[in-house]
């Protein structure tokens, strides 16, 4: 699996000399006070548990940005299974540029790595079932692209990426609009070209007039197994299913085996826990 | 316990503008196309379980960055603990607009909550001993200054913002510098003014040489409880020090009760649970 | 009509600002020279030929963003008719801001006014059939939302907004592809939820590999009527169908009755005629 | 004609990223999903009618500024004239790349193509004459600098950038400062260093009490031809004259031969018709 | 003498945030320590020596982009003479606040009132001649457009605001040009409209060419005051004269008697002290 | 001594990119009009006095951030001393590039290398006493980063950076706290880790305060000789002591003798000369 395309190197460069900026301020002063600039290195980003990697490009520029002298040599694919100890890239240069710039490039390692792990373990746990798992809205703040990357590197596939690239419409929203036929309604009426409607519905009630009023997605919020069952059969074809809410590892497969087509995990992207990176030097060669 | 002045309210604004233009982009289609954009309504953000509420200054300015005709009332104070089911904030105006910054909002509630809740905890369970509970680096890019604003809230002290305002001499600069003893005094004689000296050791060895070159602080990195008493009997009182590593909720004590003067606990920041929070539409009133 | 409340404000401010620069560099010399600094007036844009009015809440917070002591009152709503010197917003306050901000207000005024008057002469023209007129990417760089903006308030509706927020094969990338069926099934299989897929066919050959790999829309490019027709009996509703290419107000009409759903016009955003408008002083009160 | 060496690159590559991300957002979702990244070509942009090329260096530059890796090569030289079915350009490198920069690279290269063949044509209109032909503030918001620079490679000269480097001092002005004598007067004895000033009249009137106060530059504002004559001949000298106001490219010659040293067109950035250009792919080769 | 409405606040404001960033960082740690944010207080700006005053608005924006509810007052107009002891200006609200933002402030009035102060002097030294004194382009980067503000408030002139708003031809372009009349000639014949040709000159030869070639402006650099009158008399009023180099207060009137039209001085922007003004509490009212 | 590895080169192009522009704006127009593109040369900076030489890789950021194709070399070592016309940098390349960036290059070191220059002389002054020379925060609004490196350069040691990185109790934090004594201790009860509490204090009553209450660092501001013996005496290595006020290069070897660890001085970075220094075109190549 070779790095994803769609990254947006674009204004993550932007981004990350925003985050350098943040860490660096005015300077790496303990590394200026300790290490000799004309010190070379070279140093490794060393895996210390088993892990889908994810973010080699996005370390890589990390490093790059604060000195393009530096030389990058990835040592697993983005994207693969590593194990502990695995060494999964490798820096050559400047120490002091190296020293500075590792906390941010392990933070952001770190972060997509768990994102990523996370992600292939649901995707794993529905083989075979042909439905799809989504990402939510859920995501930090300032990092909705790359969480959504790492979401795409484990397996998984993107719900929208703001209120701007697709219509959903919630409980608040049908409270709004008077009801589910109105707001699907007014939605299918003026929708921009060519983006689909999907609704939130919580009960079977819900789901049979957001069908009669047309709605090409359904979201079942918080169903348990059997109404899911039964609102499937319900649909019957007429409209594509999404299911969320209280969606564990344990309990996913079941979901997927209610016949939906696809399950949205908020749990990708806000509850993910860290792979443990380290980053080690392997040898010194002062100038 | 008040909001604390220190909030950086002053960037926060350009922030905030960047995390919305995240979300909302070329704007949010579902909301414009089924919400009158004349309704009013009063909408409150619950707490789903117990904590420590943290972020109600962020929340508050991203509704009105959004909106600024949005009324803003809090129902609990920054820092106090909150009940499951209890409002903590209330929301009157443009429910359209109400509706558009929500899940930035809530994502950034959450977030602080969970952290100023974790945090909380550790110092509470270091009650009494006069130890103080530290954060670290290991934070979110981006959310940096945020997240330390939450361990403040939670009853935590800062650590440094980044590599700028203190000086932490690593293992990886011990190496560098060629040892213990030449990292002291190499920072010790061009330390910014005032800026004291810390540094990391692993050994007993380790910190002897510290102690030796004047090291003002000592970090005591990965020891053992035994170790960490002897290294306090050692240091008798030559030096400042900082326990880390491996710090948990169960642990915490009995290193507090070693005689170390602070503690520093990444997981404040890297692992904290996201504390669960709702928007809730109260009344409607359509114009 | 009311102005459309997805008019993204939010970054609008920002590029006001960028734009004010732009004219007004170091300073509006000319009038510092010549206008007493304290002299207020009342100043009206009033509209020198007839058509759709478009731009009023931009070309106020121009106005508002060089000097918040402006008074606006608009005199035609967003959207309406306009005939020759009526006026459409009256301006009162410091004479010497209203005349440095003047050009940039009337600048985008007269550029989004020219794109609604088009729009709404097209959306006439197919008045009764059903169809939807749509804009494209042709539009000017930097400005796109404005001008997508100006496109609703004339009576058209959206196309994509960008590369980001819909799935349209052209026939680029049907030929890096290797034909039609492979492009689109490559799409069908990876999109982002709930994207649909759209691809542009030249030739009935193309159209039924399209509908073969299951495409959800069409888009007919460049095809006569009698073309278009056969086209729309073959899909025979297993596909929504867009035309475009070669669009006049003249033929627009004829390609609506074909039968398909949509005709997206290049024409509303990269040829429209600037209305025109002027700025002028009504009463001057020296203070 | 080489490519004008004061077009402003230094802020332009900031711009160019800005309106890439308009296009761009968070990726190009169809390319990413139907081209193999691996894919090399080779594309021309070919002209598909005749006119004044313009624009290259900044084409150039948004290819690049996507992917440092293509490689461009100019097939014609900027402010040349191209005829149909020319190459006016070819790039070579990463298939996804050309696509994803396509549109707007041509919506930039078609518009200031279009600048400078209009601009030409009011050159050649007025050959011999050795008037100037001038541009005004009536720009694109945000594209003033590129829009003039079309003017000058289509032969014209700018009038000033913006409000800041040029005192012009128009009707509203005049009325603001109760009348011409006055508003010259304060201008002259104030102006920065050293910047001439120039006047708008429209009758003979004012000219006379322009020339009494001693406007270095009078702009003739909407006169007839024979007003404009007269105007000429009294003020035999002593000021230089610009005209400007329904300025057709049937009407040019005849006012540039009343003996005005100057003339300056709206409608060169205004209603310039874009020149039709397109990107066609030559060659693939799968990796 | 009320202050000049052309100074550019627009941009300003943001300026403002980057310095105070510059000086508050992740926030003002000692006043968030020590001082209790309900503590209200009045505090005075005072002159500690004589001088001309200036940067009042400047210095309110900065309390005020801190903390919007300051109550500024301003006790001396813009531009007046200062004494010491004498208060300039009064603030109200809320103490830390004003502590924060003290610093910036008087870095900003002490430098700005330093500069009109010297400019004041300068102008006062030619009084009765009509020469005009002219800032020049050795300004500290990003402060020109308050220094030359400065200027301006201290009864100067501004000379062009940078290398796009005038036209200097100088030594080394005159060397790259081959000569004074080449150079001069290129420029007078594409230069933008209105922009008139100043040409910078050494020796009397240079003049005469400069002349010939049809400048506008010619600089006299640094000659002797013999060579300035014999200068003055070849012009005999065919271009206007500017004369530089070595200006200082005690040359500066005999410079001005030779006839010159104005004297540029680099050191009222180089050179200018610090006025010495200082932040002093006045009444504290804890809350 | 070599180039200072702090220097902050990170977000020094941004602001290098932000200068160049407010200097070329839209374009150089001179050399434009002048200088052949195609034009080659060499040019040097050369010392026109003696000092310490500060900013050499500042002015080859702002050469070539401007064009990346010219050629930048030292012809002497940053921080060296250097003596009238003696060359200390040499550009190869498109000579009107040189032009355009000269002046912003010059003003930059000219004003660096007069602080290293004055901060050489001060450290010269205590040579032996082992006393610190310090900078403060009386800096140019943008420039603190650049003007603090100089000091470095000069061999002096840098204060705080800002109001994030240091506590300092001055006058009106005292003040407004109620007194030294309750300053001191809620600073240190609540100070960031590691950071330490420094206090000014203008009697040796303050001091027994501020000693008592367990001060770090002891600012004895504008105290005479005697008293500063004194203080010296009595604090007797219970904290460290720096002094201010009135600092002149006449006075410091006297103040440093009293005893006291640091000594801070305003003046070096707010009454440094600039060091005069010129570009001159050694050579030029028509193309």
């Amino acid at each position: 699996m070779t790095a994803d395309p769609t990254l947006p190197m674009l204004t993550l460069r932007e981004e990350i000399r925003r985050w350098l900026a943040e860490d660096l301020g005015h300077g790496d002063i303990t590394t200026s006070l300790v290490v000799d600039p004309a010190t070379l290195g070279v140093a490794e980003i060393v895996a210390q548990e088993s892990g889908v990697l994810c973010g080699l490009p996005v370390a890589m520029a990390v490093f790059q940005e604060l000195d393009a002298t530096l030389t990058w040599e990835a040592c697993a694919p983005e994207g693969s299974r590593v194990e502990p100890r695995q060494a999964v890239a490798r820096l050559t240069g400047r120490l002091s540029s190296i020293l500075s710039a590792e906390r941010l490039a392990l933070n952001l390692l770190q972060r997509l790595s768990g994102i990523a792990t996370l992600t292939r373990a649901f995707v794993e746990a529905v083989a075979g079932t042909g439905v799809a798992i989504l990402d939510t809205r859920k995501t930090t703040p300032g990092m909705r692209l790359l969480e959504k990357y790492a979401v795409r590197i484990g397996g998984g596939r993107n719900h929208r990426f703001g209120l701007f690239d697709g219509i959903l419409i919630k409980d608040n929203h049908i409270r709004a609009a008077g009801g589910v036929t109105q707001a699907v309604r007014r939605a299918k009426c003026a929708a921009p070209h060519p983006l689909v409607v999907e609704v939130e519905v919580t009960t079977l009630e819900e789901l049979e007039e957001a069908l009669a009023a047309g709605a090409d997605w359904i979201l079942l919020d918080n169903m348990d197994l059997d109404t899911m069952r039964e609102a499937v059969r319900r649909v019957a074809g007429r409209a594509k299913i999404e299911a969320s809410g209280g969606v564990t590892l344990e309990r996913v497969r079941a979901i997927a085996e209610t016949g939906v087509d696809a399950i949205s995990v908020g749990a990708l992207t806000h509850s993910a826990r860290a792979l443990d990176l380290s980053l080690e030097i392997v040898s010194l060669e002062p100038r």
